[in-house]
Protein backbone atom coordinates (compact mmCIF):
# COMPACT_ATOMS: atom_id res chain seq x y z
CA UNK A 1 0.00 0.00 0.00
CA UNK A 2 1.33 3.50 -0.74
CA UNK A 3 2.06 5.39 2.31
CA UNK A 4 3.00 9.22 2.15
CA UNK A 5 2.32 11.96 4.48
CA UNK A 6 -1.48 13.43 4.52
CA UNK A 7 -1.07 17.57 5.87
CA UNK A 8 -2.76 19.63 8.72
CA UNK A 9 -3.77 22.29 7.53
CA UNK A 10 -1.57 24.33 9.37
CA UNK A 11 1.38 22.28 8.08
CA UNK A 12 -0.52 23.27 4.23
CA UNK A 13 -0.06 26.31 4.60
CA UNK A 14 3.71 26.23 6.40
CA UNK A 15 4.68 24.76 2.96
CA UNK A 16 2.67 27.42 0.47
CA UNK A 17 4.55 29.80 2.30
CA UNK A 18 7.54 28.26 2.46
CA UNK A 19 7.82 28.08 -1.76
CA UNK A 20 6.92 31.77 -1.86
CA UNK A 21 9.34 32.69 0.32
CA UNK A 22 12.50 34.05 -1.31
CA UNK A 23 14.28 31.07 -0.02
CA UNK A 24 11.46 28.73 -1.96
CA UNK A 25 11.48 31.13 -4.88
CA UNK A 26 8.13 30.74 -6.55
CA UNK A 27 5.63 33.21 -7.70
CA UNK A 28 1.98 32.48 -7.16
CA UNK A 29 1.46 33.03 -10.63
CA UNK A 30 3.67 30.08 -11.48
CA UNK A 31 2.47 27.73 -8.50
CA UNK A 32 -0.85 28.63 -9.78
CA UNK A 33 -0.35 27.72 -13.13
CA UNK A 34 0.92 24.82 -12.38
CA UNK A 35 -1.71 23.49 -9.94
CA UNK A 36 -4.72 24.44 -11.89
CA UNK A 37 -2.98 22.49 -14.82
CA UNK A 38 -2.71 19.62 -12.64
CA UNK A 39 -6.40 19.70 -12.19
CA UNK A 40 -7.26 20.01 -15.64
CA UNK A 41 -5.23 17.39 -16.40
CA UNK A 42 -6.85 14.79 -13.51
CA UNK A 43 -9.73 16.02 -15.21
CA UNK A 44 -8.83 14.59 -18.61
CA UNK A 45 -7.52 10.99 -17.28
CA UNK A 46 -10.63 10.55 -15.54
CA UNK A 47 -12.89 12.02 -17.62
CA UNK A 48 -11.54 12.26 -21.21
CA UNK A 49 -13.77 14.58 -23.44
CA UNK A 50 -15.82 12.45 -26.31
CA UNK A 51 -17.96 14.53 -28.62
CA UNK A 52 -21.01 13.64 -26.97
CA UNK A 53 -19.27 14.89 -22.93
CA UNK A 54 -16.69 17.75 -23.46
CA UNK A 55 -19.03 19.79 -20.74
CA UNK A 56 -17.36 20.97 -17.64
CA UNK A 57 -18.47 23.02 -14.78
CA UNK A 58 -15.83 24.73 -13.00
CA UNK A 59 -16.87 25.98 -9.59
CA UNK A 60 -14.12 28.09 -8.54
CA UNK A 61 -14.20 29.87 -4.62
CA UNK A 62 -13.35 33.32 -3.56
CA UNK A 63 -9.80 32.46 -2.65
CA UNK A 64 -6.84 31.12 -4.34
CA UNK A 65 -8.28 27.25 -4.97
CA UNK A 66 -10.79 29.69 -7.15
CA UNK A 67 -7.66 30.59 -9.13
CA UNK A 68 -6.63 27.63 -9.30
CA UNK A 69 -10.09 26.49 -11.29
CA UNK A 70 -9.46 29.40 -13.61
CA UNK A 71 -5.99 28.55 -14.62
CA UNK A 72 -7.87 24.74 -15.06
CA UNK A 73 -10.51 25.93 -16.59
CA UNK A 74 -8.22 27.34 -19.77
CA UNK A 75 -6.54 24.28 -20.19
CA UNK A 76 -9.51 22.42 -19.77
CA UNK A 77 -10.90 24.17 -23.28
CA UNK A 78 -7.53 23.39 -24.98
CA UNK A 79 -7.24 20.28 -24.29
CA UNK A 80 -10.82 20.07 -26.30
CA UNK A 81 -13.71 20.48 -23.03
CA UNK A 82 -16.25 23.46 -23.13
CA UNK A 83 -15.90 24.95 -20.06
CA UNK A 84 -18.32 26.59 -18.40
CA UNK A 85 -17.19 29.14 -15.51
CA UNK A 86 -19.09 29.87 -12.09
CA UNK A 87 -17.49 32.38 -10.36
CA UNK A 88 -19.83 34.56 -7.91
CA UNK A 89 -17.37 35.86 -5.48
CA UNK A 90 -14.49 37.38 -7.37
CA UNK A 91 -11.05 38.76 -6.40
CA UNK A 92 -10.37 42.15 -7.35
CA UNK A 93 -6.35 41.43 -7.88
CA UNK A 94 -4.31 41.74 -11.11
CA UNK A 95 -3.76 38.05 -11.14
CA UNK A 96 -7.49 36.95 -10.78
CA UNK A 97 -8.74 39.32 -13.64
CA UNK A 98 -5.74 38.25 -15.89
CA UNK A 99 -7.30 34.97 -15.69
CA UNK A 100 -10.85 36.06 -16.23
CA UNK A 101 -9.56 37.85 -19.02
CA UNK A 102 -8.15 35.11 -20.45
CA UNK A 103 -10.98 32.58 -20.25
CA UNK A 104 -13.01 35.73 -21.62
CA UNK A 105 -10.63 35.64 -24.73
CA UNK A 106 -11.54 31.88 -25.31
CA UNK A 107 -15.28 32.84 -25.17
CA UNK A 108 -15.63 30.58 -22.03
CA UNK A 109 -19.51 31.25 -20.45
CA UNK A 110 -18.99 32.48 -16.95
CA UNK A 111 -22.75 31.82 -15.43
CA UNK A 112 -24.71 33.55 -12.24
CA UNK A 113 -26.25 31.46 -9.07
CA UNK A 114 -29.19 31.98 -11.24
CA UNK A 115 -27.94 29.88 -14.00
CA UNK A 116 -26.32 26.96 -12.20
CA UNK A 117 -28.49 24.97 -11.20
CA UNK A 118 -30.26 24.42 -14.76
CA UNK A 119 -26.70 24.59 -16.46
CA UNK A 120 -24.90 21.73 -14.21
CA UNK A 121 -28.58 19.21 -14.97
CA UNK A 122 -28.95 19.93 -18.76
CA UNK A 123 -25.49 20.03 -19.67
CA UNK A 124 -22.97 19.26 -17.88
CA UNK A 125 -20.16 16.02 -18.35
CA UNK A 126 -18.32 16.46 -15.31
CA UNK A 127 -17.75 18.98 -12.66
CA UNK A 128 -14.97 20.66 -11.12
CA UNK A 129 -15.09 21.72 -7.80
CA UNK A 130 -12.30 24.39 -6.78
CA UNK A 131 -14.47 26.03 -4.27
CA UNK A 132 -12.95 26.00 -0.91
CA UNK A 133 -9.19 24.79 -0.58
CA UNK A 134 -6.87 23.74 2.63
CA UNK A 135 -7.36 27.38 3.81
CA UNK A 136 -11.12 26.38 4.10
CA UNK A 137 -13.02 26.22 7.80
CA UNK A 138 -16.47 26.32 9.44
CA UNK A 139 -19.64 26.42 7.70
CA UNK A 140 -19.98 27.17 3.50
CA UNK A 141 -21.45 30.51 3.48
CA UNK A 142 -23.64 31.71 0.46
CA UNK A 143 -24.23 30.96 -2.54
CA UNK A 144 -21.62 28.32 -2.13
CA UNK A 145 -23.51 26.21 0.03
CA UNK A 146 -26.76 26.43 -2.27
CA UNK A 147 -23.97 25.29 -5.21
CA UNK A 148 -22.89 22.08 -3.02
CA UNK A 149 -26.33 21.19 -2.73
CA UNK A 150 -26.80 21.50 -6.45
CA UNK A 151 -23.63 19.58 -6.94
CA UNK A 152 -25.13 17.13 -4.68
CA UNK A 153 -27.91 16.41 -6.37
CA UNK A 154 -27.02 16.54 -9.96
CA UNK A 155 -24.76 13.50 -8.80
CA UNK A 156 -27.19 11.79 -7.22
CA UNK A 157 -30.02 11.62 -9.43
CA UNK A 158 -28.21 12.55 -12.84
CA UNK A 159 -25.03 10.95 -12.26
CA UNK A 160 -23.17 14.24 -12.81
CA UNK A 161 -19.26 13.37 -11.45
CA UNK A 162 -17.72 15.50 -9.37
CA UNK A 163 -13.75 16.60 -9.37
CA UNK A 164 -12.68 18.16 -5.83
CA UNK A 165 -9.20 20.31 -5.99
CA UNK A 166 -7.28 19.30 -2.73
CA UNK A 167 -10.16 18.68 -0.24
CA UNK A 168 -13.77 18.32 -1.25
CA UNK A 169 -15.66 21.71 -0.59
CA UNK A 170 -16.92 21.59 3.04
CA UNK A 171 -14.41 18.83 4.20
CA UNK A 172 -12.83 20.32 6.80
CA UNK A 173 -9.33 20.28 6.37
CA UNK A 174 -8.15 18.96 9.35
CA UNK A 175 -10.94 16.53 10.52
CA UNK A 176 -12.93 15.61 7.46
CA UNK A 177 -16.18 15.03 6.46
CA UNK A 178 -17.94 14.33 9.91
CA UNK A 179 -17.73 18.10 10.95
CA UNK A 180 -21.04 19.09 9.01
CA UNK A 181 -24.08 17.61 7.40
CA UNK A 182 -23.15 18.70 4.40
CA UNK A 183 -20.12 17.28 4.23
CA UNK A 184 -21.23 14.06 4.73
CA UNK A 185 -23.18 14.36 2.26
CA UNK A 186 -20.82 15.79 -0.27
CA UNK A 187 -18.73 12.65 -2.12
CA UNK A 188 -16.79 13.65 -5.06
CA UNK A 189 -15.76 10.41 -7.25
CA UNK A 190 -12.39 11.99 -7.79
CA UNK A 191 -9.77 14.16 -5.83
CA UNK A 192 -6.60 16.15 -7.04
CA UNK A 193 -4.29 16.31 -3.62
CA UNK A 194 -1.90 19.13 -4.51
CA UNK A 195 1.51 19.04 -3.32
CA UNK A 196 0.57 16.34 -0.50
CA UNK A 197 -2.51 14.87 0.35
CA UNK A 198 -4.62 16.88 3.47
CA UNK A 199 -5.47 15.12 6.61
CA UNK A 200 -9.64 15.47 6.00
CA UNK A 201 -9.16 13.13 3.24
CA UNK A 202 -7.73 9.80 4.96
CA UNK A 203 -10.92 8.33 4.39
CA UNK A 204 -11.83 9.62 0.85
CA UNK A 205 -13.59 7.17 -0.86
CA UNK A 206 -13.98 7.89 -3.97
CA UNK A 207 -13.12 6.10 -7.67
CA UNK A 208 -9.83 8.03 -8.21
CA UNK A 209 -7.47 9.69 -6.07
CA UNK A 210 -4.32 12.20 -7.54
CA UNK A 211 -1.80 14.14 -6.40
CA UNK A 212 -0.74 17.12 -8.55
CA UNK A 213 1.96 20.03 -8.21
CA UNK A 214 5.42 18.47 -9.70
CA UNK A 215 7.31 21.39 -8.16
CA UNK A 216 8.43 20.22 -4.83
CA UNK A 217 12.28 19.87 -4.29
CA UNK A 218 13.87 17.03 -2.83
CA UNK A 219 14.47 19.27 0.39
CA UNK A 220 11.62 20.07 1.08
CA UNK A 221 9.98 16.58 0.89
CA UNK A 222 12.97 15.27 3.44
CA UNK A 223 11.48 18.58 5.92
CA UNK A 224 8.07 17.80 5.98
CA UNK A 225 8.41 13.93 4.83
CA UNK A 226 6.27 14.51 2.44
CA UNK A 227 7.19 11.05 0.99
CA UNK A 228 6.27 12.36 -2.56
CA UNK A 229 5.95 9.65 -5.08
CA UNK A 230 7.40 9.34 -8.13
CA UNK A 231 5.41 10.93 -11.11
CA UNK A 232 5.42 9.77 -14.71
CA UNK A 233 6.88 10.74 -17.88
CA UNK A 234 5.91 14.33 -18.09
CA UNK A 235 2.79 13.66 -16.42
CA UNK A 236 1.56 16.88 -14.17
CA UNK A 237 -0.44 13.87 -11.85
CA UNK A 238 -0.06 11.06 -10.82
CA UNK A 239 -2.36 8.02 -9.26
CA UNK A 240 -2.46 7.68 -5.50
CA UNK A 241 -5.63 6.36 -5.16
CA UNK A 242 -5.88 4.07 -2.15
CA UNK A 243 -2.86 5.97 -0.33
CA UNK A 244 -3.12 5.91 3.36
CA UNK A 245 -1.20 8.40 5.69
CA UNK A 246 2.08 7.46 7.14
CA UNK A 247 2.07 6.77 10.68
CA UNK A 248 2.20 10.27 12.64
CA UNK B 1 1.98 18.79 -45.75
CA UNK B 2 1.07 20.97 -42.76
CA UNK B 3 1.08 24.39 -43.45
CA UNK B 4 1.19 27.22 -40.66
CA UNK B 5 2.33 30.79 -40.29
CA UNK B 6 5.88 31.88 -39.74
CA UNK B 7 6.26 34.87 -38.23
CA UNK B 8 8.84 37.91 -38.50
CA UNK B 9 10.60 39.05 -35.29
CA UNK B 10 8.38 42.27 -35.66
CA UNK B 11 4.79 40.14 -35.12
CA UNK B 12 6.38 37.55 -32.81
CA UNK B 13 6.98 41.03 -31.07
CA UNK B 14 3.75 42.30 -31.17
CA UNK B 15 2.18 38.67 -30.25
CA UNK B 16 3.89 38.67 -27.18
CA UNK B 17 3.19 42.00 -26.34
CA UNK B 18 -0.92 41.55 -27.01
CA UNK B 19 -0.63 37.88 -24.65
CA UNK B 20 1.10 40.45 -21.63
CA UNK B 21 -1.10 43.84 -22.72
CA UNK B 22 -4.49 44.21 -20.03
CA UNK B 23 -6.47 42.17 -22.88
CA UNK B 24 -4.51 39.55 -23.54
CA UNK B 25 -4.56 38.59 -19.56
CA UNK B 26 -1.43 36.96 -19.23
CA UNK B 27 1.61 37.52 -16.81
CA UNK B 28 5.49 36.89 -18.36
CA UNK B 29 5.69 34.01 -15.45
CA UNK B 30 2.78 31.91 -16.89
CA UNK B 31 4.05 32.30 -20.10
CA UNK B 32 7.45 31.42 -18.83
CA UNK B 33 6.03 28.63 -17.34
CA UNK B 34 4.33 26.96 -20.11
CA UNK B 35 6.87 27.94 -22.36
CA UNK B 36 9.76 26.06 -20.14
CA UNK B 37 7.22 23.65 -19.47
CA UNK B 38 6.74 22.78 -23.41
CA UNK B 39 10.91 23.24 -23.91
CA UNK B 40 11.40 19.95 -21.37
CA UNK B 41 8.52 17.50 -22.71
CA UNK B 42 10.25 18.38 -26.44
CA UNK B 43 13.34 17.45 -24.80
CA UNK B 44 11.68 14.28 -23.11
CA UNK B 45 10.40 13.20 -26.31
CA UNK B 46 13.12 13.41 -28.36
CA UNK B 47 15.76 12.34 -26.42
CA UNK B 48 13.89 10.45 -22.77
CA UNK B 49 15.87 9.79 -19.98
CA UNK B 50 17.59 6.63 -19.59
CA UNK B 51 20.04 5.01 -16.85
CA UNK B 52 23.21 6.23 -18.71
CA UNK B 53 21.74 8.92 -20.62
CA UNK B 54 20.15 11.41 -18.78
CA UNK B 55 22.06 14.61 -18.54
CA UNK B 56 21.44 17.85 -19.89
CA UNK B 57 23.01 20.70 -20.57
CA UNK B 58 20.94 24.35 -20.63
CA UNK B 59 23.01 27.18 -21.94
CA UNK B 60 20.20 30.19 -21.04
CA UNK B 61 20.59 33.83 -22.49
CA UNK B 62 20.56 36.80 -21.02
CA UNK B 63 17.09 37.73 -22.09
CA UNK B 64 14.00 36.38 -21.65
CA UNK B 65 14.69 33.00 -23.47
CA UNK B 66 16.88 32.47 -20.52
CA UNK B 67 14.13 31.88 -18.43
CA UNK B 68 12.33 29.60 -20.69
CA UNK B 69 15.76 27.74 -20.25
CA UNK B 70 15.75 28.16 -16.16
CA UNK B 71 11.70 27.24 -15.84
CA UNK B 72 12.36 23.82 -18.54
CA UNK B 73 15.65 22.93 -16.14
CA UNK B 74 13.42 22.72 -13.42
CA UNK B 75 10.95 20.83 -15.29
CA UNK B 76 13.58 18.85 -16.80
CA UNK B 77 14.91 17.82 -13.24
CA UNK B 78 11.32 16.63 -12.24
CA UNK B 79 10.92 14.17 -15.41
CA UNK B 80 14.19 12.49 -14.10
CA UNK B 81 17.30 14.22 -15.85
CA UNK B 82 20.11 15.71 -14.25
CA UNK B 83 20.12 19.07 -15.84
CA UNK B 84 23.46 21.13 -15.36
CA UNK B 85 23.18 24.74 -16.43
CA UNK B 86 25.32 27.47 -18.03
CA UNK B 87 23.74 31.11 -17.26
CA UNK B 88 26.87 33.62 -17.97
CA UNK B 89 24.95 36.98 -18.12
CA UNK B 90 21.91 36.78 -15.35
CA UNK B 91 18.99 38.93 -15.39
CA UNK B 92 18.47 40.62 -11.90
CA UNK B 93 15.29 40.18 -11.85
CA UNK B 94 12.61 38.70 -9.27
CA UNK B 95 11.38 36.81 -11.72
CA UNK B 96 14.82 35.25 -13.11
CA UNK B 97 15.82 35.18 -9.22
CA UNK B 98 13.58 32.77 -8.02
CA UNK B 99 14.03 30.47 -11.25
CA UNK B 100 17.77 30.56 -9.77
CA UNK B 101 16.70 30.00 -5.94
CA UNK B 102 14.42 27.35 -7.65
CA UNK B 103 16.95 24.94 -9.34
CA UNK B 104 19.52 25.55 -6.46
CA UNK B 105 16.53 24.21 -3.88
CA UNK B 106 17.17 20.94 -6.35
CA UNK B 107 20.53 21.28 -6.25
CA UNK B 108 21.50 21.72 -9.90
CA UNK B 109 24.67 22.71 -10.61
CA UNK B 110 25.85 26.57 -12.12
CA UNK B 111 28.46 26.30 -14.06
CA UNK B 112 31.01 29.22 -15.29
CA UNK B 113 32.70 30.14 -18.76
CA UNK B 114 35.56 27.48 -17.89
CA UNK B 115 33.57 24.50 -17.06
CA UNK B 116 31.52 24.53 -20.22
CA UNK B 117 33.48 22.97 -22.79
CA UNK B 118 34.96 19.95 -20.13
CA UNK B 119 30.70 19.54 -19.30
CA UNK B 120 29.96 19.58 -23.09
CA UNK B 121 32.42 16.91 -23.85
CA UNK B 122 32.44 14.54 -21.13
CA UNK B 123 28.38 14.49 -19.21
CA UNK B 124 26.05 15.97 -21.23
CA UNK B 125 23.38 13.59 -23.33
CA UNK B 126 21.40 16.67 -24.66
CA UNK B 127 22.10 19.68 -24.92
CA UNK B 128 18.79 22.80 -24.79
CA UNK B 129 20.04 25.40 -26.48
CA UNK B 130 18.11 28.52 -24.50
CA UNK B 131 20.47 31.93 -25.66
CA UNK B 132 19.26 33.91 -28.35
CA UNK B 133 15.08 34.05 -28.84
CA UNK B 134 13.11 35.95 -31.42
CA UNK B 135 14.37 39.37 -30.41
CA UNK B 136 17.98 38.49 -31.09
CA UNK B 137 19.75 40.10 -34.31
CA UNK B 138 23.71 40.99 -35.12
CA UNK B 139 26.25 38.85 -34.00
CA UNK B 140 26.45 36.52 -30.91
CA UNK B 141 28.83 38.14 -28.36
CA UNK B 142 30.71 36.49 -26.18
CA UNK B 143 31.09 33.97 -24.38
CA UNK B 144 27.99 33.06 -26.41
CA UNK B 145 29.76 33.20 -29.58
CA UNK B 146 32.72 30.50 -27.92
CA UNK B 147 29.65 28.38 -26.44
CA UNK B 148 28.19 28.11 -29.95
CA UNK B 149 32.04 26.92 -31.49
CA UNK B 150 32.06 24.44 -28.42
CA UNK B 151 28.23 23.33 -28.90
CA UNK B 152 29.01 22.47 -32.74
CA UNK B 153 32.28 20.79 -31.98
CA UNK B 154 30.68 18.78 -29.40
CA UNK B 155 27.59 17.87 -31.97
CA UNK B 156 30.43 16.91 -34.92
CA UNK B 157 32.66 15.21 -33.38
CA UNK B 158 30.59 13.48 -30.04
CA UNK B 159 26.88 13.61 -31.75
CA UNK B 160 25.80 15.23 -28.36
CA UNK B 161 22.45 16.24 -30.11
CA UNK B 162 20.75 19.90 -29.45
CA UNK B 163 17.31 21.11 -28.96
CA UNK B 164 17.52 24.79 -29.76
CA UNK B 165 14.57 27.06 -28.46
CA UNK B 166 12.73 29.12 -30.99
CA UNK B 167 15.61 29.89 -33.24
CA UNK B 168 18.89 27.94 -33.63
CA UNK B 169 21.04 30.55 -31.38
CA UNK B 170 22.82 32.79 -34.01
CA UNK B 171 20.36 32.00 -36.62
CA UNK B 172 18.46 35.45 -38.07
CA UNK B 173 14.91 35.43 -36.59
CA UNK B 174 13.78 36.58 -40.11
CA UNK B 175 16.69 35.78 -42.71
CA UNK B 176 17.36 32.19 -41.15
CA UNK B 177 21.07 30.83 -41.29
CA UNK B 178 22.83 32.75 -43.94
CA UNK B 179 23.32 35.69 -42.97
CA UNK B 180 26.84 34.75 -40.77
CA UNK B 181 29.65 32.08 -40.64
CA UNK B 182 28.27 30.61 -36.74
CA UNK B 183 25.00 30.10 -38.47
CA UNK B 184 25.72 28.98 -41.28
CA UNK B 185 27.68 25.47 -38.89
CA UNK B 186 24.94 25.49 -36.28
CA UNK B 187 22.49 23.14 -37.28
CA UNK B 188 20.18 21.69 -34.11
CA UNK B 189 18.95 18.39 -34.63
CA UNK B 190 15.52 19.46 -32.85
CA UNK B 191 13.36 22.76 -32.78
CA UNK B 192 10.80 23.66 -30.27
CA UNK B 193 9.35 26.85 -31.67
CA UNK B 194 6.88 28.68 -29.51
CA UNK B 195 4.08 29.92 -29.63
CA UNK B 196 4.31 30.06 -33.57
CA UNK B 197 7.30 29.09 -35.62
CA UNK B 198 9.49 32.37 -36.80
CA UNK B 199 10.49 32.97 -40.30
CA UNK B 200 13.93 32.32 -39.68
CA UNK B 201 13.43 28.78 -39.48
CA UNK B 202 11.51 28.10 -42.58
CA UNK B 203 14.01 25.56 -44.15
CA UNK B 204 15.24 23.92 -40.63
CA UNK B 205 16.19 20.70 -41.85
CA UNK B 206 16.82 18.78 -38.41
CA UNK B 207 15.08 15.63 -37.05
CA UNK B 208 12.43 16.56 -35.42
CA UNK B 209 10.34 19.97 -34.68
CA UNK B 210 8.26 20.68 -32.11
CA UNK B 211 5.32 23.39 -31.82
CA UNK B 212 4.77 25.20 -27.95
CA UNK B 213 2.56 27.40 -25.87
CA UNK B 214 -0.71 25.67 -25.92
CA UNK B 215 -2.46 29.02 -24.89
CA UNK B 216 -3.10 31.04 -27.68
CA UNK B 217 -6.80 31.89 -27.96
CA UNK B 218 -9.06 31.41 -31.29
CA UNK B 219 -9.37 35.19 -31.82
CA UNK B 220 -5.11 35.87 -32.00
CA UNK B 221 -5.28 32.37 -34.06
CA UNK B 222 -7.07 34.33 -36.69
CA UNK B 223 -6.27 38.18 -35.70
CA UNK B 224 -2.62 36.42 -37.18
CA UNK B 225 -3.71 33.96 -38.95
CA UNK B 226 -1.33 31.46 -37.19
CA UNK B 227 -3.27 28.25 -38.15
CA UNK B 228 -1.87 26.62 -34.89
CA UNK B 229 -2.44 22.88 -35.21
CA UNK B 230 -4.05 20.96 -32.88
CA UNK B 231 -2.45 19.49 -29.69
CA UNK B 232 -2.56 16.04 -28.48
CA UNK B 233 -4.19 15.13 -25.37
CA UNK B 234 -2.80 16.73 -22.72
CA UNK B 235 0.47 17.38 -24.51
CA UNK B 236 2.21 20.62 -24.04
CA UNK B 237 3.74 20.11 -27.71
CA UNK B 238 3.00 19.24 -30.91
CA UNK B 239 4.98 17.40 -33.83
CA UNK B 240 5.01 19.69 -36.45
CA UNK B 241 7.93 17.74 -38.65
CA UNK B 242 7.81 19.30 -42.22
CA UNK B 243 6.01 22.03 -41.65
CA UNK B 244 6.28 24.87 -43.90
CA UNK B 245 5.02 28.12 -44.25
CA UNK B 246 1.17 29.50 -45.41
CA UNK B 247 2.48 31.59 -48.89
CA UNK B 248 2.52 34.96 -47.65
Amino acid sequence: MMRLRYLTSAIAQQIDKDLMSPSGGFSIDQLMELAGLSCAEAVFRSYPPTASANKVLVACGPGNQGGDGLVAARHLFHFGYTPTVWYPKRKDAPLFNGLVQQLQNLSVRFIDDEALESTVNSETSVVLDAIFGFSFHGEPREPFRRALEVLIRAQKERNVPIVSVDIPSSWNVDEGQNTSDIAKQFNPNVLVSLTAPKMGVAHFQGEKHWLGGRFVDPVMDAKYDLKLPRYPGTSQVVDITGAQPTEA
